[in-house]
């Protein structure tokens, strides 16, 4: 029985749901204290749909505000640490330790505090993009596959119901073969900021040691890369960019245009940007094939533009019977009431608890979350674009 | 230090957030069981935020069901029970007893379940319509204040960021005096049923002791209302209707339209109806005034278009350093990321545990969530809606 | 060969033309002197598809601003007059007499001013609403006919290639059988007006004698009444309104609602507005049938969107393959290229003229342009919903 | 008085109009015949305003067609003719001779046929672009500045109300510095031509010396590439592009992505394509500067989004009494009747109209409309970019 025929019999009456067949996941985060809005994101998806108990966090690096933290949300004081390595060494002695554990510090750190954990069995839920170098990047790629870790990327896009359909509509073929690709995520976070705000504003991103070789790509990039790869089941094989900081307030990039030759023949674009300015979130992935075509907006998530060749526009929209059930699987209310950002973070997160139960009954599957190996891929792609940009725009293999 | 000021020196990074100052609450439920959208759509309510701890309910009339599904829920399965006053009894008894009840059954029950626990002051939070007759609805308000009780119905619109930008903006007179206002609900949900499917699709909505005299302004009519009230601040004087049942195979009304009489001379008009074929839950509300206007429609809920007199319509943007200080507390994640119905349900959970927390230290404040009164004068609203129409849309004072 | 055959074939690559069969039509204007716009409106229609030689006209009642306007246009000032009775008595004496007469005076005016002409056997093109009273309506729908004369009243709106689409669809019945009408009409034209602007902004339309008893119904009601009879074939049975003053620096009406009862028993509405502050020509028509819907704005006149029962929305554009014979021949360029207001406004001028070719064949045919018959409607409908709004909205059969 | 004032005040209640200060232009046409799309397009655009007498044609390359089919349009066909230069030589002998031609044949005829015209003074407008190799390019700049004649090409988009309003936003710097440019055209007007269809369907388009170096370039690169020029003031610098052809079944270019550096520092990209499977006309033109941005599509031509850096975006809408006077002389209806292509086109005939009325009083102006300065530097672009493309996408000067 599918889940439309489970919708259709009574059966269930919504899709996801927050009732339990195993125990609760036990979780602890590393990052994310107080006035992190990453950290509330992490901890209101991991609670979306009942399937972690919290036990433990690295709050601040000062134990008592960690401590203190850690009250306010309703841990035991005792099980937060100033640090990831005392956190590791302690909870991996306890019986009742943490299973899994969510890391919202930036990339520079995510080698060394995953490896702790990994090291001692316990499955890991990262903030992208995974690393600021290609060496990190691989070293944590090998001890993930040594150690049978579950690892789920944050790329919380290509959770979007939507996107999801989108990805079911090119997988079946519907579009034909893909021949274009067009993302963009023109941002206009940083065109306003002046000089003497930039370290305040941008922070750690200057840094690139915790963010990489390009501010715009670590930042953005990457989730566009995901998603373009994640849609059309394709891979990039070589890039063409320009990346440059077009703001004379900026001492980071802040724009890059990137043309894309993909594995299959056809061309590609990708553009991303923190200068263009009043942009919010506009994430748009437009795909085209020999048969027709998709196009989705971040700012109008619950919607996907499907053509077909000489047909009308359709607009599919979430939760309708017209979606696929993986689609609908991903889909928490009915169609026409809109679901956003926080339910796309959500999927990853309970879809990461769901392939922990799986494995603890050895049950091997593909996760339909964004995997160690993708983050590896969008490591690759930042160097091979500004390595690009630094070549006067030369073609890059990936 | 007001929001955007705590925003602006980092004090916060987020909006509203899941840190606790004083203890959870303990909340049951009476209705959602398995298989239950609006059950599950209440709890994860009552998650986001941090707010409650889930300690009791009655999941079904049968007691081991009720029990297995309080099991999965990592509800104690001996505070799960198959009736309500079994509950109210036996938790009232308990030290640690439920302090909040989320009620989500037929509006007919409402009442009756109620009454069970604001006898014991226990706080509720309810599913809209109030009840299924005025005498009851009046009643009910009686008992609230006399016990002085917290009572929340989740009409969950009003909750929106942008809505509640919306009543600011009429409030602090931007749009000038109101004077057209215009709320339709188009849904298209009955349009395709068939006469022997009625019953299994609409179930009790069918029998006017739980639904009362009209199907239609039950289920979406007094969300208009509310919401035509909550942003106008104004009240209906007179209604003119005409309610009918459109589809030829439905025994229940389908379709509603409204003219109104405000208390302040203008005029108005509510359309609901789940005969719009293709409808989905497009909600939209419309104000115009002397000097402005403004534009909400539910499918692009993070966006509110206002108008200035002569001027050009702006976009405002949820989570946007243009919004009022109401609006961003009732937001939780950054401009251009989309927020949708959860997050504004989950504003009414989380405003409904502060008020609790507020009336334990004796604090007496305006909750920002609808209460009982907004109840009663939606059921009142109902009845003249109702009564109009079957005197052939002759005007009705309410 | 339809249309579509021959544009796939070559025989033609655009759909209207430019190209004569007969000798172009001489046709004279009453009114839209210098600085009318609506003159501008009329003339450039006429000129579009290269249908008529302009010959004569009222431009002013001054002879000589009359025939210094004629000069400006091109037309032999000889032929232009400072009044209608003069024209249709000079014009109709010559051999080269003009053939058809455009009028764009205030509809008070039309009856008499037509009747000249009619008498003289010249067709009549002639801006709406027909006239003030149902008795002038009756009286010149009776001459029309008598005198076999080919009338055409300018309700452009129903030109629009996509609302003909509309049109097409609900007569070949794939929305099934129309249960439901929403027609809305929301400018905001007199809502910024002070009372000392009134007269110079209002003008004619606060005679009553030129305006008839309603400013609002008919400044765009009959719009309104025009496109819902003409997209859906049917008639209104029964009114139900609710027309008022909103403004308290008007001394004429500004808003209705008006509630409708259908000859097939459907139910509608309709809601035509000058006071909704920021609205420019948002002219909206929604039609739900039991088997699907479609919805059209004006703000969007290139798509249709069309539903059918449990299938997504689709957006069918103008000029594109999707569409019928008839949205295709009222079409110019092709699709993606916006089309607008002249567009459809010129399709009643071409029309028209191909209709009095006919004529003149002596060939009867069903125009596809509003008729006398639609314009004495739409006056028996403004006095129905007054009337009904006088006696506090009771019902009221047209 | 400008023009808001004479709207003001009553002088004039259109804004464009049809009345004449001078003698009607006469123009003749070559290119357009029986059947072509663009030869109605240029006609009508003649038309409009009431500016031309159409007097003589080069309607067919078979003298009877020729001839036949200038009746058909009401030109006397004794001066119908079947090739430009026996119409070139006699009517330049007429005292009643073309004073102006329009050229609608493809590009790589352009030259041959101006020059004919030009060496009589006859003014030219004629379709893009210029022509199909940059040697005839500046051939015919020379031609036109030693003639001193009036030459417009019709980049059509550029005459668009609210691109022009987006122009004179930039000029007046209320975005501040220019710092990045997005156009993008994506069609998809190939993308189900098959193998055997293509010569009919490509036609001449399928010849680089009728069409050029690229056949995406030519058709819609340079209208994209003039835009942006139009609307920033920028000039190009240099240019990497990817010009492919996506679809196997097509012999000629389908898509062309070209990284921009500007003239100023800034960055921008052109992507055109007609290999954008469901695409119609998307033109999108957006411009990001340090103090705010705008944003127009050709989908929605009466909208321009105009963002200042941290407010809303506003809504501008064509013909309000927000636009500038620029704008607004460009419009001829007011705010919220939708104006379209054909609007567009017929500015560029009217201001044609205009300069050469100029001329003969020796006035010399700038033009609004594209020039033949433009139209050389849109065959350099085109030659740049394919160069680009050709060598492995390495920068290329224009």
């Amino acid at each position: 029985m599918n889940i439309k025929e489970k919708i259709a019999f009574g059966k269930i009456n919504q899709m996801r749901n927050d009732t339990l067949t195993s125990d609760k996941i036990r979780i602890g985060f590393v990052g994310g204290g107080p006035s992190s809005f990453i950290g509330y994101t992490h901890r209101l998806s991991a609670r979306f749909d009942n399937r972690f108990n919290f036990v433990s966090g690295v709050f601040s690096q000062e134990e008592k505000k960690s401590k203190e933290f850690a009250i306010s949300l309703g841990i035991d004081p005792n099980r937060a640490y100033s640090n990831y390595k005392e956190m590791a060494d302690k909870e991996c002695k306890r019986n009742d330790g943490v299973e899994a554990v969510g890391i919202m510090t930036p990339s520079g750190d995510h080698y060394s505090i995953a490896r702790e954990f990994i090291q001692n069995k316990v499955h890991i839920i990262c903030d992208k993009p995974l690393t600021s170098s290609i060496e990190d990047a691989e070293k944590l790629e090998k001890l993930v596959e040594d150690n049978k870790i579950v690892f789920a990327l944050t790329h919380n896009y290509s959770a979007y119901p939507m996107l999801r359909e989108a990805k079911k509509i090119v997988e079946n073929r519907k579009i034909g073969e893909v021949r274009l690709i067009n993302v963009e995520y023109p941002q206009g976070y940083t065109a306003g900021i002046k000089k003497e705000e930039e370290a305040s504003t941008l922070k750690w991103r200057l840094d690139p040691k915790m963010c990489g070789p390009s501010m715009i790509l670590s930042e953005i990039g990457t989730h566009a890369h995901h998603l373009l790869r994640y849609v059309t089941n394709l891979e990039i094989e070589e890039v063409c960019a320009e990346v440059k900081t077009l703001s004379p307030e900026l001492s980071v990039d802040d724009n890059a245009f990137i043309i894309l030759r993909m594995s299959n023949k056809a061309r590609g674009m990708i553009w991303v940007s923190s200068s263009a300015t009043g942009g919010e979130n506009g994430l748009r992935i437009r795909v085209f094939g020999s048969q027709g075509a998709i196009d989705w907006l971040q700012d109008e998530p619950n919607i996907l533009k499907f053509t077909e060749l000489n047909k009308p526009v359709q607009l599919i929209t979430r939760g309708s019977s017209m979606v696929s059930d993986f689609s609908l699987e991903s889909s928490r209310v009915a169609a026409g009431h809109p679901e956003g950002f926080f339910e796309a973070f959500a999927n990853i997160y309970t879809e990461f608890a769901e392939e922990i139960n799986s494995r603890k009954k050895n049950i091997i599957s593909t996760p339909s979350f964004p995997t160690i190996s993708d983050g590896v891929k969008g490591i690759k792609f930042i160097f091979a674009a500004k390595n690009s940009s630094d070549h006067n725009s030369k073609w890059q293999k990936i």
